[in-house]
């Protein structure tokens, strides 16, 4: 018989994930149709429908173990944190979400009960997004619960923003804060090896309400997208923040052939991620940098738009593009510049966070 | 902490597959979307577009252990299985598939090459159905190996068929031949066992090639849809053969409120599945009815088109459909009548194939 598993050498870990991506992509040779305006290598990819209508559509796969510990998550935030960051896509690409596949693989320890609070927290994602959800696809699994969605959005076609768009000079910004989703996965990890070692302490969650829930429970940038839209104001490049702002700085760099300057001063950080982090024994800037699953807008104006996001508590410009031949590097609090390195997470190799 | 998994009470078999796709809808609320032509409770779900194009999309989710074991499927094949599956819910809508997304978790097991195989069979599904992936999502799993395909198809909203547009007197139409899948199943599971006591004996799949096949490696039926076209023919409703014969036909009756009468001489099976069948100490039609895994269409049309099918090999007219209180028959070999009741698989009760 066979093992497949075993059919061959190099282990996954070797490559890591964006060069696997690479690696199976080539193999299914250069796409074809006209339509297409975006594949593999964005948020999500394009497709032209009529001359005034393109539509998006990106999907994906949590797993029970790997993206989520049953434990100490909320069914229902769970449900409405796997849509949040399908919608979160679909906005990094400038558009409007509109419809949703779930499918959904469980084992026989989750009961109906427990997939009503996943579904309670999708449909709450669905309101909150404007989504729709129209099919789907329910079955068995033996390794716990498996969660695939897909979201389609729609843009005009001019409206569109990819990773790759960005110009030297161009604003890097930013919306909301980051590092509060890894801080608030360090206190939940932290409460579980409490709880495992005496199940009679309850978690103590005081003082880490915010960052707790930003890890729980995600929004996507619905409103920064809005805002984009009533300004009038197209960015060059967008991605969001799921990786670590470092990673995507990386990403948004690569694709648009440009380097990068960030002020590490200007990088919004919140008080009580900044004092978990410390709980820690990490920095605050560290978590920002290579935390992940933050799901913010990461995006760059031309420097005529500085004006107008001056002033916008939600927006933060932390620096700006440069030519590609000056690399991506981080100008310190004390005036040194170092380069910034992508160190964000990588789902084939464990991450860590660094300072 | 939590343990979401025991939530509540009421175990998933208990329900049955399509009983908690029905509650779970029903949490989402009604559609709201006047663009959404169907939703869930299909093949896939139908959305208007334009006045002349309407966008056909469908999702499955393939685990380990449950959709496929890996001590006998070739990932090369599981590529292909994995998109021609898809596929065939999108034909059987009456549409043509045109992109996909694909999702992948995988555990360390599997190397780069692994992965490679299985999108070298992704990759031939893609040129015999003219579809192009254009994206989709890579990651690791703790459960093996999970693949989770989402295909759009197109179609001109006035040539969509769904499940519930048959009529009394309709000919009841499948393609192919049946129980062939579930056959070669037997045959891979009875030479796993035997591998399992003697790892040097290898496997004997002499006089089961045909049915090994259509197990590892079904068709989706693209030239039934051509046909279909080419001929100027609409179905007034059509499925595809996912789950054995007996419960699709519940399935196409239930939503377009008739009964039926099939013949049960008149079900197509190939030789070597009834043999086999017999080698198992079971029935060919008990496997054309209750086998599953097909992927063969089953649809009605009105009885005019009677002359415009006879003597085409890959069509058969199996029976009829008839007003809702005649229920669904089968009519056996020796004239007799007896009710046909849906024995079809379901993934989350243990299905058998009986007689």
């Amino acid at each position: 018989m066979l093992d497949a598993a075993a059919t061959d050498f190099t282990p996954i870990r070797q490559l890591g994930e964006f060069a696997l991506i690479d690696r199976l992509a080539q193999l299914l040779g250069r796409p074809t149709s006209s339509d297409l305006l975006t594949g593999i290598g964005d948020d999500a990819a394009v497709i032209r429908l009529t001359d005034d209508r393109a539509l998006v559509w990106t999907t994906d796969l949590l797993t029970e173990g790997v993206h989520f510990d049953p434990s100490y998550v909320p069914l229902q935030h769970l449900g409405f944190k796997a849509l949040a960051v399908n919608a979160s896509d679909i906005y990094a690409m400038n558009a409007r979400p509109r419809y949703a596949l779930v499918a959904l693989a469980v084992s026989e320890r989750y009961s109906v009960e427990a997939l009503e609070l996943l579904y309670a927290g999708l449909h709450e994602a669905c309101r909150a997004y404007g989504i729709e959800i129209v099919g789907g696809d329910t079955t068995s699994s033996k390794g716990g619960l498996v969660l695939s969605l897909t979201v389609m959005g729609e843009a005009h076609p001019d409206r569109i923003v990819r990773r790759g768009g960005g110009r030297p000079t161009d604003l890097l910004v930013v919306s909301g804060d980051l590092g509060a989703a890894y801080a608030g996965l360090q206190v939940l990890e932290r409460e579980k090896a409490v709880w495992l070692q005496n199940p009679r302490i309850q978690p103590d969650l005081s003082d880490a309400d915010y960052v707790v829930e930003r890890q729980l429970r995600p929004r996507a940038r619905r409103d920064v997208y809005e805002w984009l839209a009533a300004a009038d104001l197209l960015p060059t490049a967008m991605i969001d923040i799921s990786d670590g702002l470092a990673s995507e700085i990386w990403h948004l760099c690569t694709a648009s052939k440009t380097g990068a300057l960030v002020y590490a001063s200007r990088i919004p950080i919140d008080y009580q991620t900044q004092r978990t982090a410390e709980a820690f024994g990490l920095g605050g800037l560290g978590l920002a940098l290579h935390g992940g699953e933050d799901y913010e807008l990461l995006f760059t104006l031309p420097v005529t738009a500085f004006d107008r996001i001056q002033g916008l508590t939600e927006l933060h410009v932390i620096g700006h593009l440069t030519e590609a031949e000056r690399g991506i590097h981080l100008a310190q609090a004390d005036g040194s510049i170092i380069p910034l390195e992508p160190l964000g997470h990588d789902h084939f190799r464990p991450s860590e966070a660094t300072e």
